[in-house]
């Protein structure tokens, strides 16, 4: 299939390029600077569920806050969203105007079977499906700096590397599917390097350990993670604990990477065991709290305090 | 009590400075060079379980070997053995012998409860002790840049810290037995991060993603650990497993972690889990492999390599 | 709707009652004796993947083998098969061929969403649905005393009591896919109690306790449970393991309760960690096993023989 | 050496037998009634902390309560103390007024190491030492149908078998310690299988299922055990959580367990994890609530209450 070339050059000053844009939905804690980074560099539309959020965009960053329905027509389309749940809502919405040829880039942190099942449902109507969740956090999203792990078709991957403007590294890590269960994976482990570090602290607490001192250690021994190093000191020992990832979405993806260990009867004992605790953190502690705040359900159950 | 100053002043070329020196007991993988960076600063004497190697030693590094009971003169002596049980040896070995006002600085990986009877006995004998634990591995002791996390008596750790030739990094921590625990604990992180990080990969194996592009990401992204970046991809990825560090030693560890835990009655399921998987691995794979060769079974409970 | 009435009677000796028959798909291991019971009380049509053994069934038992298509056209249909998958793929066999107003009895240890699913594509033409797996095991199966946990509709199992020829207590425990559910969580139950079981006796073993003294007095005891009253001594400490029902279908079970604890987003720590360990047991022991071959792994792990 | 013989003659009507008696120390929920079975047989000497209880059970059961010191010269005593530390307390206060060749029987759910080491005390005192915890509740204390697991030498059991009038059944299980490691197991088994009941049953709460009708199928099935039987129902499912076994003396015979595996390097990595969820329930809910409280942390993790 000769499918019309993606566009690469940059937004030329005051230009407006009829019918080749760049679309991005989800102006999230994530999507926001993201989509800030595509539309100082190419033509593009965006659009929230709360449209005050993407006209503050368009003032920002230049974009053009639109309607959904005029989103189907740009060449790229991205979308960041809470969860696939959310995508498969969009993707219904658009059914029928979306372009062939086009390709949809999902950065959410998707489920790897929702992913083979959008880009089923999406080749159906000629269009290209690559996920592509991102690392990085807020502070990634507003530097450009993100890390981008990419499932599907390498060449398609190729057409639209060019718009990848928010990212710092892109790899294409295996088919459909491959970037969500790599990002689950990857959060799921994040997960239990953090409740680990917590346990530990706890019972170095008890014992009247100063924690401030073996976090030094720590991060300076084969024990560190990045969150020991980025995150214990930084959020739950300075008693912040900043809502910049939610406790809930850090939960959800633990159990996306429990499904990938399913889908292929695998055996994981230690993230199995984790999966639990962390439903267990987002009930007692909330899912909204950030991520880190996880840690204060292992206070409570220690009867410590993490400082 | 006006104990004797610890000499601190560097070994004169060709000196031989009469009832002041150094002793190391215990010249293992750690030991050797943490005592050739001992000797080349010091007059040190040495002293191996097998002789050869403390000899082998002394010609490398310009150290005496000795009879154990000649080091027992020593001011400060250095203790670097495979477990507490192996300290409380040579000290029964020692008893009657050891001069007051000398430290012992114990750089084993030991026991906590351990630490405060030997520092009990110690002081009962006007010897001062210090659990002093190191962190860097074999590079690390060869570079002499260990970390080193003390606990005991400030004040002696500080008559000490010109003799600590071997570190990078030196951090009290606390009390007597507190560099143990602390030492114990960033082990059981390391094992945890590294046996969820094989758990991870197997998985991501298993839906046909390709590892090294898994493990790059997670190495940019926030799920990453010392054992995503030092060890995965060198020992596990590479198939090398090379036997720096034994799989039983690090079981031991956790288990020493675990034991700080109960000492408060403190709540640890995960490293609970982890306690039990690194036993099993310890029978099943070996204690005396690599403790990375821990993702061996890993790699048996779900039927892939990792690779 | 007016359906036609589930016909209760006994059957007649050496009647033949035109269009009112009892189906009964898969005569596996607990098949096989539960379609007998139906044969002696009702005319009943058998399937089998492999004819000779609905033949063996018909001779013995005096039911009648018929091509799958036959089967059709019967008022009550049982399934016993080993998967949710199977069952579908029986279902799409015979589309087109079932008759409205007939009951389709899933005694298959099923997943919930599966029987979702399929109640509602049976609904579309016209058939009702019961999840309704069964509890007691070979012995249970031939003795006709099995405990059936029902999901679905009350009334329409009402309308089918009177032909569960093979069950000792039938108990309607909710809405469609409940069934399934408690007989998930029973075995997961089952997985648990039976594997904590293994760990503990291997850890009194390597203390030297006498495991059959240790079993009989935990069997009088608070930590009993079915596991230790009728399986570890008669299977595990005999050294037997009779291969009654595979390790690889337990481990499947207690794959679905995890995920009945997901749908919900629940805590279940434990569950989740014995998750894991039965997949690593169906790897390295074998999913064919009996399921009490499970304790072969934990054997292996503590490097000791529970007899 | 010949040890006066144990008298096992039973209690003359109105007789005093100098110098021949039976001490009970701890009058506690069980040791209460279990001495109440041994005043009714012999002539028994009993002492508890708070004195007042003990003049209660020498009214309610003709028992004499005395000082500490005049038990000392009982030919056997028994003590059944919360946990082998207050056991040392009472050895340390006797010391010196023990008569050798008298047996010390602790019924303590005590930890094995401690048998050890209060058998060898006691051994340098001419005095036997049989650890022999028991079970069966309150109401097997009450009933006099007590199971006792007996640790030690066989020849010494044989002389106070008779004594063991609270008993419905006696089993040597091994030699020192044996006794308090197959309690600790048993209860470790009692607190996983009841942890994960409440698992399982919180999953099928969510999910809609009445948990009445799952109870009584898992009873009638493969998943039952006797916290399934006589504890959720029971105890939990009606509200009552009637405290007759504190949920923090469970915790601790998981710690003894975890002991008992850790002393031969053994791997219980369900055992571990639950270890670990029995202290956060300790902490979380409350050391003194029944243990069947531990199940009200699983409804705060799962946001679900198991009625």
């Amino acid at each position: 299939m000769a499918a019309p070339p993606i566009r690469t050059t940059a937004k030329a000053p005051g230009a407006k390029l009829q019918g080749m844009s760049t679309a991005f939905i989800g102006l999230g804690a994530m999507g926001y600077p993201m989509a800030g980074h595509l539309a100082r560099a190419f033509d593009t539309l965006v659009w929230n569920r709360t449209p005050a959020r993407a006209q503050a965009h368009a003032a920002e960053f230049g974009s053009a806050a639109h309607e959904l329905s005029s989103l189907a027509h740009a060449d790229v389309i991205f979308s960041c969203l809470p969860t696939s749940g959310e995508v498969w809502e969009v993707l219904r919405a658009l059914d029928g105007q979306l372009e062939p040829g086009s390709v949809w880039v999902d950065c959410t942190s998707g489920h790897p079977q929702a992913a083979r099942e959008q880009a089923a449902w999406l080749a159906e109507r000629g269009v290209h499906f690559l996920d592509a969740p991102v690392s990085g956090g807020t502070n990634g999203a507003e530097a450009g700096t993100l890390t981008v792990m990419v499932g599907g078709d390498a060449a398609v991957l190729e057409r639209v590397r060019p718009r990848l403007a928010f990212a710092g590294k892109v790899v294409h890590v295996g088919p459909t599917g491959a970037g969500f269960a790599v990002k689950a994976v990857n959060n799921a482990l994040l997960a239990v390097n953090l409740w680990a570090a917590g346990e530990g602290l706890a019972a170095l607490k008890a014992g009247g350990v100063d924690l401030g001192a073996a976090l030094d250690v720590i991060n300076a021994s084969s024990g560190r993670s990045n969150a020991s190093e980025n995150l214990i000191g930084q959020r739950v020992l300075s008693r912040e604990f900043p809502a910049t990832f939610a406790l809930g979405l850090l939960a959800k993806d633990v159990g996306i990477a429990l499904d990938v260990v399913a889908a292929h009867k695998g055996a994981a004992p230690l993230l199995g065991s984790a999966g639990g605790l962390y439903r267990a953190a987002e009930r007692v502690i909330g899912g909204s709290e950030d991520h880190t705040a996880a840690l204060k359900l292992v206070e409570q159950m220690n009867d410590v305090e993490l400082s």
